[in-house]
C-alpha cells in the first residue's frame, strides 16, 4: 500500500505546491507599504489565534465608488448619463428648455452647469429622471453603460473600475468579509451596475436616494422615482446612510475625498482592529492626478490627517501596477 | 473487499434513512393546504429543472415583523419598551410630564394614548429615545428586552416568536432564499433583537426611520437618533422601503394586516413565480382571534381579496400545530 499512498502524497503536493508559492490575493498591488498593511490587517483579523480576531458577521467593509472603484475625471460618469437622458426628454418635450439651466445642460454648456453649484448639479439630474419607474431607469444605465464611451479615454465607463481595487474586494470576500459599496452616487444608478461590474448585489449598495413612491401605474404595481430627495450620502451622511443600511460599524472603509472623511472616522473609531485607506490620485500618466484643488473629488482633510490617524494613504502611480483592466486604445 | 464495502453501504443506508423519511422542513405546521402550498413553492422555484426555477440571487423573501413573526397584542411590543424608557427619562427630567399626552403615557393612561391616535404615539415613541446615540438605544433595548414581561402572558418578548415562522425562515435560507424583515416597527428596535430571534443580521432589516445625525459628541465619533421621522415603512411605503433597502423585488412575501397589503401586491406581481402569505390570527385561545375590527393588526383587503391573488391565508388555529417556542407558565 505504500507506492499508491506516496503517488496520491506527490500528487497533492505538486498540485498544491504552485498555490503555496505563488498565491497572491493582491497581483496588481506593488509591494510596498499600502499592500503590506491591508494583507497584514487581513490576516490578523482573520486569525482565530490572535487578540485581534474578527468574527465574519462583524467584518463589514465599505467602499466609495467614484474615486474609489471607478474614476470620476474629468467629471462624474453618472453626470454624463444624466446630460445624455435629459438631452433625450428634451427632444420629446422641448418646453425643458425653457429652464435656462436645463437648456445650458442640454448644449453641454460646462462653465453655465459648473455655475449652478451642487444645487444646479442636482436640479439637472432630478429632471434626467423624474416620474420614471425604478426599473426603467435601471434598464436605461445599463443600456446606456453598454454603449457610452468616456470622453477621454474612449472606453466604456465600467471599463474605467480599478484591477487593485477589483482584487481588494475579492480578497475580502474570500476571507469572508461583507463589501458594501457607499457612495454619493445616486443609488439606483450604482446599482445599475454594481453586480456585474464588482460583484457587489443592490441590497449592498447604499447611495444617494431621491424621493420615491409606490402606486399602481395603469393598474401595474410600481415603484417611481419622484422628484426631491430623501438623504444625501456624503460627508456625515456616510455614518448615517450606513447606519441606516447595514446597522453595523464597518471595520474597513475605503474613499478617495473628503466626502469620504467621516466615514473613515466612524469606521476606524470603533474598538478593536480597523483600517481606513485613501485612494490618494497620483498618476497624471494612467490616470488623473488631483486632491486639493479639485473640483471633483477634493482631498484636503484626508491628506492632513489621515496618516496620523493610521490611514493607508495609497499612491496609485507607485502602489498600483496597473490601473483598469484594459488598457485605453 | 466486499464485506467491508457492504458495511459501510449499510451504515450509510442506516444514517441516512431517518432523514429521508422524517425530514419535514415546518414540523410544526399541520399538514394541510398552507403547508402544501409553501412546500410545493420553494420546490418549484429551486429545481433547475423546472421552467419556474429561480436562480439564489433572485431568492428574496420578504416578512412582516409585529403580527408576522411576534406576536403584536394588546399592543405593539416596541410601545411598552417605548413607555419604560419614557418612565425612567421623565425621573431624570420632569420637565417632560408638562406635556399632557406625554404625562398620560407614563400614567399608563391608554385611553388618552388611543385617542392621541398614530401622531400621538409617534410623539410618545419619539420622546423616549430623542438625542439618543444609536448605540446606547440598542443597548437599552437589548437589556429591557432580557427582563421584561408580557402582561398578559408572562413570556419574555422574544419568546412570542412564532416557532412555524422560525422553522420557514430557516426553510427558506437552507434552500439559498435570503430573508428580510420589513417592518413598520424602528428599525432600531427591530435589529436590538433580529439576529438573535430569527438569525437576521441587521443590514437584512428594514423598518420604520427616524433622522439620525453623525456627529463628535465629546469627541466621540457618533450616529444620533434625532427628533423626527425620515421614512415609515407602512402600506405604500414598504415596497418603498424594499427598494430602497434590497433593491430587488421579493419572490416571497409574508404579513399579517394590510399595513402589509401593498408589500404582498407588490412582491406577487412580478414575472415568473411567487408567493404572497398572510398570517390569519384565528386562535383565541392559545394566542389572539382578531383581524377586521382590531386596532392593531387589522385586516381587511387581504381578507377580501388575498385568497383571489392566490395569497395563502395561513390560519393559526388550524394550520399551526404550535405557537410560541415555549408554552407560558
Amino acid at each position: 500500500m505504500t507506492a499508491p499512498t506516496s503517488l496520491s502524497t506527490a500528487l497533492a503536493v505538486a498540485l498544491a505546491w504552485p498555490a503555496l508559492v505563488t498565491a497572491d490575493p493582491l497581483p496588481s498591488w506593488n509591494d510596498g507599504d499600502s499592500k503590506a498593511r491591508i494583507i497584514e490587517f487581513v490576516e490578523r483579523v482573520t486569525d482565530p489565534d490572535t487578540q485581534d480576531y474578527v468574527p465574519p458577521a462583524d467584518r463589514i467593509a465599505v467602499f466609495d465608488n467614484d474615486g474609489t472603484l471607478w474614476s470620476e475625471q474629468p467629471l462624474y460618469f453618472q453626470f454624463y448619463f444624466a446630460l445624455d437622458q435629459l438631452a433625450a426628454r428634451a427632444e420629446a418635450d422641448p418646453a425643458l428648455l425653457d429652464d435656462p439651466l436645463l437648456k445650458s445642460a442640454v448644449e453641454g454648456d460646462m462653465a453655465a452647469i459648473a455655475e449652478a453649484g451642487t444645487e444646479g448639479l442636482l436640479k439637472i439630474v432630478m429632471a434626467s429622471y423624474a416620474d420614471q419607474s425604478v426599473e426603467d431607469f435601471i434598464a436605461d444605465a445599463r443600456a446606456w453603460l453598454a454603449t457610452a464611451r468616456h470622453p477621454e479615454t474612449g472606453l466604456a465607463y465600467t471599463d474605467m473600475v480599478y484591477q487593485p481595487m477589483l482584487e481588494l474586494l475579492r480578497y475580502l470576500r474570500d476571507e469572508d468579509f461583507e463589501t458594501f459599496i457607499v457612495s454619493g452616487g445616486g443609488i439606483h444608478f450604482v446599482r445599475a451596475f454594481s453586480e456585474s461590474a464588482y460583484n457587489i448585489p443592490p441590497q449592498n449598495v447604499v447611495g444617494t436616494t431621491g424621493e420615491t413612491s409606490y402606486s399602481l401605474a395603469d393598474g401595474v404595481p410600481t415603484v417611481t422615482k419622484d422628484p426631491g430627495i430623501l438623504f444625501i450620502d456624503d460627508k456625515a451622511g456616510k455614518p448615517v446612510g450606513i447606519d441606516m443600511h447595514i446597522g453595523r460599524r464597518p471595520i474597513f472603509a475605503a474613499g478617495n475625498s473628503d466626502g469620504d472623511f467621516e466615514m473613515l472616522e466612524w469606521s476606524t473609531a470603533g474598538e478593536g482592529p480597523r483600517l481606513g485607506l485613501i485612494v490618494h490620485h497620483t498618476d497624471a500618466e494612467r490616470e488623473w492626478a488631483y486632491d486639493r484643488d479639485s473640483h471633483v473629488g477634493q482631498l484636503v482633510r484626508g491628506l492632513d490627517e489621515g496618516p496620523d490617524r493610521g490611514w493607508v494613504l495609497v499612491d496609485m502611480a507607485a502602489d498600483w501596477a496597473k490601473i483598469w483592466p484594459k488598457e485605453p486604445q
